[in-house]
């Protein structure tokens, strides 16, 4: 691990000027302190001040997750990491990093250069600018479902996609349904992929009739249900697995408005249990992620880093939640 | 969650007597004690006593396992669990379960019938009589190398084994290597499965040559090597991977009493990093398996499990050791 003082060898200055970019005094050049600052990233300098109060700060980045009000699915995410991390005597800052955020800031340098301890990031997709500066960096990071392949300092938190597809799937199969849609999440994530893979291993397993034309992928969003869902009924879906309750409330919507009763002739299946799952009309049966411990197991994940013990994976194991959207496979369709 | 009253009355009998069952009282029959956790473990009743400092049990199952002595593969395990949980306060108690005992016992029975609030268990291979009842237990556990489907009790701890074989064929890659052999650990271990899956897809992916007969499953003992590395010598290969340390002790001797040396004619890579890796001739490069890590891990996933945070998974990443086993590939066999 690279002290100042080999930071200021390198560089032919003194530990002093080091110390001033390391901490953002004013008295030095904008360039100096960059410099200084790509420096240490590059040396795999890291502050090693965790244990003075004032420094122990952590980093809560977001983006392409809705989390501020209490009807989002980040939300209980960014609360329980939040709690966890107060209980211990961290400051978090939540901090939202759009595409171009992430490309005028080096993520290294950032955290260096606002004494960030480590960070917590939710909601980066595969895409995303900052995604390959994950496979080298050297802070403490952990990723909400993302896994970086080799990287120490790198771990993954999220809740067992597999799993929660395959309930899902046997859900529907005990209630008898043999033709059963799969409205995905976005392409380009991780846990759209691994849905994916879930969805169709479980239809080879329970022996369901389910095609090309009754898969496609959503982008999280309710209309692209509207887009979507009418090819499903058409194939002749008596149930849709969705990527997620926003998608699924889209597919309820879009049903009904071609003319199928929910769950009477079309039963549909969420994924996450946010809390409008249990206010749409009929209620979502839904895969339940626990969201609040997952931000608190985020965190516990991301003290181990800080103490080098290098957790790569998290998991969480999803839940069942039964309400009003799905039943009985009737015998024909209405229509 | 069922209660002592709701026994007392499934069975007819007074709250009291359901009360010494559960407490191993002595005045009361052995049958109807039985019938007592029997019916107690069918009914998902378990102790919520663990706030009470004299009913902060845990129990450590031990099988298959070495685990007695400081050079084992299961001594830091042990050691970084008990520190964990004495830590927190708990009381660690461990247990050899060989078939015979795990036949004669129930695992929620036994759990229940010694007050222990959970379990961590070590060593149970996919074989093993309570493996069975993994999938339905209620009873907080924790499973060393071992995942279970669906059962929200049940957590996985272990080390990344595609990681840590895909660290050894890249390094032995790195040093030119292209006929490299894998002495596998026991069939019938998910770990060895997930090891030879993950082989197989480096060999692919680095285009390497293996065929049928420089693969094998060793049982995890340096006897094994002496049995199947000929074999591999034979197929020309210049490197071998190992399925753990006692493994690559036994094929460095194995390729000495050959003819070959070590590691001039062929490398040799380990798995674990026990302590005779530091001490073998030469010195074994391996991937090295946090142990003691692991055992605290396995303690903090536990805690989760009592607090009914299902944690499915976790995970550590390997890193490999360099030591002097391996080294770049010579023009040409010796032989």
């Amino acid at each position: 691990m690279a002290t100042i003082k080999d930071i200021a060898n390198r560089l032919g200055i003194s530990i002093s000027t080091v110390s001033k970019g390391l901490n953002g005094a004013s008295d030095i050049s904008d360039d100096l302190r960059q410099l200084v600052l790509d420096t240490a990233v590059e040396m795999g300098y890291s502050t090693k001040r965790s244990k003075k109060v004032e420094y122990r700060k952590l980093c809560l980045f977001v983006t392409n997750v809705e989390y501020k009000t209490l009807d989002t699915f980040g939300y209980d995410i960014v609360l329980g990491f939040k709690q966890n991390a107060f209980k211990h005597k961290w400051d978090v800052t939540v901090v939202e990093i759009d595409v171009e955020f992430q490309e005028q800031n080096k993520y290294d340098t950032y955290l260096l250069q606002h004494g960030y301890c480590g960070a917590f990031i939710l909601g980066l997709a595969l895409h995303n600018p900052w995604m390959e500066q994950m496979k080298t960096t050297t802070m403490p990071t952990v990723l909400f479902d993302n896994f970086i392949d080799g990287n120490q300092n790198v771990g993954y938190l999220g809740t067992d996609s597999r799993e929660g597809i395959h309930m899902a799937v046997e859900h529907l199969v005990n209630l008898g349904h043999k033709k059963i849609a799969f409205l995905n999440g976005s392409p380009g994530s991780l846990v759209s992929d691994e849905r994916q893979e879930a969805f169709e291993s479980a239809v080879k397993e329970y022996n369901i009739t389910c095609n090309e034309n009754m898969m496609a992928k959503g982008f999280f969003v309710a209309d692209s249900a509207h887009y979507h869902v009418p090819g499903f009924l058409k194939e002749g879906a008596t149930a849709i697995v969705c990527g997620n309750d926003l998608l699924a409330q889209g597919a309820i919507e879009t049903c009904i408005k071609e003319g199928y009763r929910v769950p009477e002739d079309v039963s549909i299946i969420g994924f996450d249990n946010i809390p409008i799952a249990a206010t749409t009309e009929p209620p979502l049966t839904t895969i339940s992620q626990q969201r609040n411990e997952l931000g608190r197991c985020a965190y516990t994940t991301l003290r181990s880093l800080i103490n080098h013990v290098s957790i790569s994976k998290t998991m969480l194991r999803p839940q069942l939640v039964e309400r009003e959207s799905t039943t009985v496979v009737s015998r024909e369709l209405k229509k």
